[in-house]
């Protein structure tokens, strides 16, 4: 929150205290419907529903659209009938069918029923769709005109109209039967001869996706088109809505949001999860991966044990356990981070893999024969001992280069089986690499004992 | 790339080989600039540089800047000199002082001189901004107006100017010494009454961004305004160019990008380097996190060789080792990635910090106790001795928790000492629980064993 919003903040909690509402009523519908959202989001409960029921449904509207969904669920069914109607009816249809989603459906069900019917149908039509589709991310609000109406015809329409900012810049070109058949942007429109038919300055063939595409689909064509929205056409290609910039880009950083969790080891459902509420959730969240991954561990406890006459003869092997085993997770960490993010943008072709794998193994032999020599002299210099030197060197060797190919590879056999490559998360295989890290440490300093004891 | 994509990548081919170079053409134009570069990327360069040289200068200059900058520069290079020339004219200017930064000075510089004087002087004065800021990131191409023209004469000079299509959703409104002072959308121009000035119906106060400006700070401010593009001006308020929300998008995908690497400890420079190209980038890429976190992981080793004699008598001990750090760094891992998301994404205030840390240490205590009874309960049946059981119990429970808060801690310390949080990666974290995690394990056990041997 800047500085200047922070004044208008404590200028908004002194007028409702002092009870002066017009002008507090002038003050905040002055704001900028996402900075009057931040002012909102700071209220207590009881203030945030007396500022909403000052402000005209219109303003009030477009800054709850821009509360989190729960924060909107919460204050809708505060307020009175009266007030909560003329607030929904005034969002765009996308924004309620997700906020209904959020409410319990006898709650949903009694705010339907107060809508006006025509915002009421299509919110029913829009809550239909999977959430994370076209046709869930996409909003009914689109100027269509039909093909055979001239340029001048278009643009009074979109005058009577008047949809909002966002969904004007484009002009859907329908048949009779409201299929989708061509796009005009409003400056093709502009600059048109009025009388011109749209059908003869449109462009056909526009690009469109279908209301089951998955959202992460419609985020690439959005982006690869650099198209300000994208039609959602069904399976005769008639046109439903249309998904805007602004909802692909919040697509983009939930989908961010989630690969960076899952390379973390963190569940997706944490984004949602308030980082000042219960901890509950949050150890829902992370409890069965920490387990799992712990009696995973214990098979690299196992491989120790089978070792430990070995490391009763010589200590100081133990002293190196952390570092062997650390130093290949890492490694493995590496490569998996690049090649789950490569594979997510599809920059490896799928008869590449076998190269990139390769690619990396020859990356990790070339650092692990670095490493190796390295930390071979540190643990001579330590140990005063050149085999310990030389077991050690060996076995970092060998673990990084292991640890690069596994790193890779793993998330290719996971695509393979059909899941999607970003579940291999840094923990997981950190803790698999701890087991082939003992086995490959001990191994080594057995055969070089041997040959020198 | 789609089955209709390949199929006219395989007839170019064709027309190439048979010189029908009028069809070829006529094919090409046809398409989409984003569709019509993926077959751009296809070609073999010989090809590539004929086909270029087919195309008008503006088809081809919307495809190429579809182009990896490295590709873009390989091919302009190529071409002969008049040919350069008509595509970095078409070319947007930011596109092209983007595709300079690419080339060695002198072979920008030669290029700079082929340019109409007009672009070149645009392009040289954007190749002067940092690469990450809005500068580096804007363009040129946007309409301005005098506040006290009407509503008709800027329909007419869009119509005269006839900017491309990302840049003209925004009609942007100077003063007399070009400061800027309002915006208007098209929609609201094409509302207005034709005679009313321009200053009357522009919104004023517009959101707008220093050329100075950080590029993921001029797309949060996209972002959070629903912005389709964002006016950057100079220190004297002076519209110099503007950022469009396709270029913010790219912004937001590098950024992703850039943090995701840096969680898995890999330099962000890694997404520049070529998958299946010479491994020595990503050597140099990797190796110094990796050796470094080796130097560091030897610290635990020196907390184990503290604790050999105990080890001597205990043989059991060792075989822990990598389950206690591994679920350790697993944990903290996990803490960092969220909190290190939401200090990115500015979920969590500075002044709730402590609240954040301490929330994550009371998850871990929970988890710990979880995972400290189930796994001392496995401790006690596998070595048969309950005091095993009560050691790695009790150490997992501490360790748990204090890897929850160091991991939600040292984002938070970083960010202090005016670092980006992102730096601190999994592996880096990982590795410092590796040393807490010894000591409070052989610490547990030392006090444990003394108590009962």
């Amino acid at each position: 929150m800047n500085q200047e919003l922070i004044g208008t903040l404590d200028q908004t909690i002194v007028l409702l205290r002092q009870q002066r509402l017009d002008e507090l009523r002038t003050l905040l519908t002055d704001l900028h419907p996402a900075d009057l959202a931040e002012v909102l989001r700071e209220l207590e409960e009881e203030q945030r529903t007396a500022v909403v029921q000052l402000l005209a449904g219109a303003t009030a509207a477009e800054a709850i659209s821009e509360l989190e969904l729960e924060e909107q669920a919460d204050l809708v069914t505060a307020l009175p009938p009266a007030q909560a109607k003329a607030i929904l009816d005034e969002m765009s249809a996308d924004d309620v069918a997700d906020l209904f989603a959020e409410l319990k459906p006898e709650q949903a069900g009694a705010l339907l029923d107060l809508m006006a019917h025509e915002e009421a149908t299509d919110v029913r039509e829009l809550m239909g769709f999977e959430e994370d589709s076209a046709g869930g991310i996409m909003t009914t609000e689109f100027v269509a005109i039909h093909a055979h109406r001239t340029a001048a015809e278009a643009i009074e329409q979109l005058r009577r109209e008047a949809p909002s900012a966002e969904t004007a810049y484009y002009v859907y070109v329908v048949d009779a039967r409201e299929r989708l058949v061509g796009v005009l942007s409003l400056r093709e429109l502009i600059v048109a001869p009025p009388e011109t038919e749209v059908r003869s300055i449109m462009r056909t063939n526009p690009v469109a996706v279908h209301v089951s595409e998955d959202q992460e689909e419609v985020a690439r064509v959005v982006q690869k088109y650099n198209l300000l929205a994208v039609p959602v056409v069904d399976d005769q290609q008639i046109l439903r809505g249309i998904v805007t910039v602004d909802d692909v880009i919040d697509v983009i950083e939930e989908e961010a949001t989630e690969d960076l969790y899952r390379a973390g080891g963190v569940s997706e459902v944490e984004q949602e999860i308030d980082i000042e509420g219960a901890i509950w959730p949050s150890i829902k969240a992370r409890l069965p991966w920490l387990l799992g991954l712990l009696f995973l561990s214990l098979l690299s406890g196992k491989v120790i044990e089978t070792f430990t006459p070995l490391m009763d003869r010589v200590s100081a092997l133990a002293v190196f356990i952390t570092t062997m085993a650390g130093g290949a997770g890492n490694a493995a960490t590496q490569a998996l981070t690049v090649m789950v993010r490569r594979l997510a943008t599809g920059e490896v072709e799928r008869d590449r893999l076998v190269r990139v794998v390769w690619r990396e193994a020859r990356i990790g032999l070339a650092i692990g024969l670095f490493c190796g020599v390295v930390l071979g002299i540190a643990a001579t210099l330590w140990h005063g001992s050149p085999w310990i030197g030389v077991i050690i060197g060996l076995s970092i060797t060998v673990n990084l280069m292991l640890a690069k190919a596994a790193g890779s590879l793993v998330p290719v056999l996971i695509q393979r089986i059909g899941l999607d490559p970003a579940v291999a998360s840094g923990p997981f295989i950190a803790t698999i690499t701890d087991t082939t890290s003992m086995l490959v440490y001990f191994s080594i300093a057995a055969l070089v004992l041997r040959a020198v004891l």
